[in-house]
């Protein structure tokens, strides 16, 4: 097994659709970038092989680190609750299946992708900082005095699953009424529409061209995310606050209506506002994060010497 | 400047009715309690006199923790924002006033009630803990990994001030509509319940004793209580969770229906709910907190040595 002084790393991104790849460098420098299809035929085995042939493709030898949705297990050598598409891959051990001779640690997909916006992205430099990250569902992660937080059982940063209309018939997959998620997200923008949009993109450009229904509907999900912010705000008192994810995409139809509600919400006990930074990685963030994540782990050479 | 070995310390807990002083000797014991009325005739020398007579007598020459309200300082050496009765403190340096030759740490109350109910009390030994204070207001502070969440300007841990309600027309004094505190607190009890109920004490009564209103209004505020704990589990994802202050002295007419509607609202990905426990230390928690502080802060005679 070779290795050398982990000068690179690689990072790979387990997504429901897509799986990407990334090889860095230790400054954080992305050398190359792989995308492959998600296979759903049920072979855990094959599914396996791909990855570790696309980790090899990239970087062979060199240290890897793995980001995917779910809890990751404390030991972060595998996911050990996921649902959906990538359910069968519970209690994979990825060290042991990508055989490279060190850890090859597991984080969280959002998790992986606050730790590649510090690392290269948006909070770079930044120590005590949250991300929210806005697509389907609503993912997040707070780092706290340079410390992801992860948690008793990995669920830290479930930020989507706050709740701010505790009385809504709408009910998250982590069974909380009137979540953050339930009210942003893009999996039920149809049902919060009356089917008016089928993608928070469509609405998002009717409300640019001044749809009244849609500027009211989009000015309720941005005040949903307001009220949100200020309330993580008030809890772990971040510096910055990342917003990445499809959605984040929006640009200024995002975050001009956000800002001017956050005015509303946000406690500023010293009158200044924290601030509030789009992520600069895109997809990628995850990827990086990881590779980042195996950068940083022990490798057995350092530890044997 | 007579500094042994720090086998004890006072604590000293500012209140806007009472300060509260504590001796308590390496192992967290309590050798001895004092309270003093809160004076309010705006003389601050005057008052600093009083909290320097009093760790005098407690412990004179020991390491002295002071514990108040409002938002710490980076450096911890005074409150930097505080509002209400004890506003014109705001700025005054406690190591400077109580001349101890040695940094008098300066904690939030809320944070300093957790660092003693981890020390001494409900949460000794876990590392990973949340605690709400239900009174006047509702106070919170979080540890992660064993270290107190502090914040990047000490604001972090106030729980109260998220939104459960995001269109409630009631807001707090931080701003949020429909938070917690405006909730659950006993501040605005009397609004809260169309002047049926003077104080919670009272609703808490009439819950007892199946008032059919008071029945309705009570649960209302527990509902609030459990969906915000469920969304911090979410967020930090503890171990457990300490309730606090003088509305958890209500026993199991509130822990009993908040058990009931953490069902509802708690996300169980491995089926095991997040511990509740009342905390044990009553009033004293903050006092205690504040001297387990001042034992933890390097003495001047351990680092020239």
């Amino acid at each position: 097994m070779t290795t050398p002084d982990a000068a690179h790393a690689v990072g790979i991104d387990l997504g429901g659709t897509q799986i990407k790849g990334v090889l860095v460098d230790r400054s954080g420098g992305v050398l190359r970038r792989e995308l492959r299809p998600t296979t759903d035929d049920g072979d855990l085995r094959s599914f396996v092989r791909t990855i570790r042939a696309l980790a090899d493709e990239l970087g062979n030898g060199m240290p890897v680190g793995l980001s995917a949705p779910g809890l990751v297990r404390p030991d972060r050598r595998a996911i050990a609750w996921m649902r959906g598409r990538l359910h069968g891959l519970e209690g994979l051990d990825w060290t042991d299946s990508l055989e490279r001779g060190q850890l090859v640690p597991v984080t969280n997909d959002a998790h992986a992708a606050l730790l590649g916006e510090v690392w290269q992205g948006a909070a770079r430099g930044l120590k005590d900082v949250a991300m929210f990250t806005l697509g389907t569902g609503v993912g997040g992660a707070i780092m706290v005095d340079g410390h992801l937080l992860r948690g008793h059982i990995g669920r830290a940063g479930h930020i989507g699953h706050i709740c701010v209309d505790r009385y809504s018939p709408t009910v998250s997959i982590a069974d909380m009424p009137g979540a953050l998620e339930c009210l942003i997200g893009n999996y039920n923008i149809r049902e919060r529409t009356g089917d008016r949009f089928e993608t928070t993109h469509a609405l998002i450009e009717a409300y640019r061209e001044r749809d009244p229904v849609a500027y009211r509907l989009w000015l309720e999900s941005v005040q949903a995310l307001a009220v949100t912010i200020a309330s993580l705000i008030n809890v772990v008192d971040p510096e910055a606050v990342i917003i990445g994810g499809g959605i984040a995409q929006a640009g200024e139809a995002l975050f001009e209506p956000l800002r001017k509600a956050m005015k509303d919400y946000e406690w500023l006990p010293f009158g200044e506002p924290v601030k509030l930074l789009p992520a600069t990685l895109g997809e990628w963030a995850g990827a990086i994060g990881a590779a980042g994540e195996a950068l940083a782990s022990p490798s057995p050479s350092s530890s044997s010497s």
